[in-house]
């Protein structure tokens, strides 16, 4: 970690050293505290023991931090999504209980020794796998974040939802352990003739999505396992498809069969769902990798300023499909003046990046922005900046630069400038 | 990530390309399994929808995935342990609910909202932190591994336990968020006579332990989160100290108070217990570094090899308390042919690595063992180096090399060579 912020937070921290700072964030001085003059009650008493939880839960003072869906977003809740709750969040991995759902028709609740996965098509050899016929190729870890092509895709028009759980919450980072695609199909025999891979999920769904066979040979895996365990239900155990920095929809869950073919098959999920509608009824298509973009999480409309004026920590993250992100900054003022921020934890490539602008809040209206760059020199554009280019008709693929107006008391909510 | 196996992986690849080792492995073709024909229930059903688990659970059949406690091991589960499911787990991140847990009165259930951190003893102002307050702090985020000193305890007395998470179980690796020890220390003002600390515990045991001021102002954190949520309430919810690469038990949960002092305290968990009985009567103390270490996870007893001969992935951990671990060797043979195991995933300081090594199994029997090399050229001993030096007293920091029999079925078990 490099500290990037260099004289704010030196001076943040030199003024905490000296005191001053210290009674301006309102830190009570011994004694003066009943909390910490009391003996607490878990202090007294014998607490649960190890065979209590053989498979931990969270505190219970954290059950409001969960996923959330919105009802009248879908018709249905089998066929919809809930969100990540981004605001309640640290670092750059997501927990596997709170990584955002996106089902067609539910949760597929498959038996690993039943499921098989099939290779057929332009191939030498068709043929079947059983997981543990899977766990015999070599294996390979690897964090990536994994974000839903709508995310953010009600705010083309305008702000609409008032919480960063809901304006960018279909996204989550995890590490993968898997097999490399190319492995497999390799031992496959993938015929000259077999430029794309239809990847179909064993959910009644049995959704497919055309892949090029370029990106398939790259750096696709099929993973097994998520942050150290067996994938979760309802991202696709036993097996998905990783398809890194790409739109999420193309990580087939449930993966029951690749067909290598010699063209794309132009289903309904690359055909009239994932394509972008521009201004003049063209379609743009086969937009497939996630631009560099990024959000404030804290402070956010879920997440408002409960201390005063003083010391205050910004936080966010940011992610690109094409790299890594070395840089993001801020703006307090709506972009009149735009502060590097400070990156903190692992930079891996197509991986969440957490960032921090640690400032003292002078208790004054705040109007909050981040703007990422990535490793190839992109930079997030404006949302009006998208606007030009792409239209309103969009739902897909907006990266552009979120605005959090966050007044005097700390209340934030979701605003568009410029 | 470098492929370091290079021939030996290179030779099983063009194998399976080759569709030889794809036959050996037991790979079926297309059309000669049942299972792909047949169109099974999760793909005729609709599944639960996006409202059923707003936080989320691992599939029905992972029931066995799970922490587990020994009973014998001591007088009460609220003063015990219980054991990672490392034979489980993949990659290099424990998920939350599988971090093995060391209770000394059970699990505190703290109230985040009650919960006071006071700092005091020789420091120019006595200071009272509520939870808000330390989010005031610039935070950090690290991957460290937590190692009891006393995992592997029982195996200096020869192989004991049957099965890697019992032997090695006490361990879990997780990202922590939070701020650094220092820059708290720094806002109460260490005095020059302070030069050590004494965090202390909010359960009823009231935990203690004297650290020295030099670690604690060099890495040592305040951590309130875990793998991206809040910590879990059996690893100190709301916040516990993070003390880099040294032994668990010094990491206080449910931290309450940090008393500075100019000298270390002799409290019970520092010489009672903790302590290493040397073979003429003398005990080692303040062994607070976690020497490098390595276990093979599969196979292991607890996760023989099921397939028969051909293509057999051997995985398994390693880590060091002084650094990374840039190198691996396994033997198949007691230790006659060394070979170097690929790593692979991030290579992070004081963090658990793993590694793989691809083999073609003959189906013999396999006498297994890994050796870890850790960034400052240490090498991992044999467990009859160690006790050379430090005889057969010791229940603390066995880091000896574990050695794992594998019989021409598959089956695994503990057993102890030369």
């Amino acid at each position: 970690m490099t500290d990037r912020t260099g004289p704010t937070r030196r001076a943040l921290l030199g003024a905490m050293a000296a005191g001053g700072a210290a009674a301006a964030a309102g830190i009570a001085r011994a004694g003066s505290d009943p909390a910490i003059t009391e003996i607490q009650p878990w202090m007294q008493e014998l607490g649960e023991g190890v065979d209590a939880r053989p498979y931990g839960t969270p505190s219970r003072f954290e059950a409001h931090v969960k996923r959330r869906n919105v009802e009248w977003l879908t018709a249905d809740p089998v066929s919809s999504v809930n969100f990540t709750p981004l605001h309640e969040m640290e670092g750059i991995i997501t927990p596997n209980g709170l990584c955002f759902e996106r089902h067609h028709a539910g949760i597929a609740d498959v038996d690993p020794s039943v499921h098989r996965l099939m290779i057929n098509g332009l191939v030498d050899r068709e043929l079947v796998f059983t997981m543990e016929d899977l766990a015999r190729f070599p294996r390979h870890n690897r964090v990536y974040f994994l974000e839903c092509a709508a995310n953010s895709g009600m705010e083309w028009r305008g702000a609409q939802l008032n919480g960063c759980q809901f304006t960018h919450g279909m996204i989550h980072n995890v590490m993968y352990t898997g097999v490399m695609l190319r492995d497999v199909l390799n031992a496959a025999g993938v015929q000259t003739a077999g430029k794309w891979i239809l990847p179909e999920g064993a959910d009644a769904s049995g959704m497919t999505r055309s892949i090029p066979m370029e990106k398939a040979l790259d750096d696709c895996m099929i993973a097994t396992h998520m942050n150290g365990e067996r994938l979760r239900p309802e991202q696709g155990y036993p097996v998905r498809l990783v398809v890194p920095g790409w739109e999420g929809n193309m990580w087939v869950k449930w993966l029951r069969r690749i067909e290598v073919g010699d063209q794309p098959w132009h289903h309904r999920e690359e055909t009239s769902k994932y394509t972008d509608l521009l201004a003049d009824g063209q379609a743009r298509r086969f937009t497939w990798a996630m631009d560099a973009k990024s959000v404030i999480t804290n402070p956010s409309p879920q997440a408002p300023l409960t201390h005063g004026p003083g010391p205050t920590v910004l936080t966010g993250v940011a992610w690109s499909g094409r790299g890594t992100i070395p840089r993001v900054d801020v703006t307090l003022d709506g972009g009149k003046n735009w502060h590097q921020a400070r990156m903190d934890g692992p930079s891996l490539d197509k991986s969440m990046h957490r960032f921090y602008f640690d400032f003292e809040w002078d208790g004054k209206p705040l109007l909050l922005q981040s703007r990422a760059h990535d490793s190839t020199g992109y930079v997030q554009p404006t949302k009006n900046q998208l606007r030009a280019v792409r239209g309103e008709n969009s739902i897909y693929h907006n990266n552009g630069i979120q605005t959090w107006h966050v007044d005097a008391r700390g209340e934030a909510e979701n605003v568009e400038i410029g």
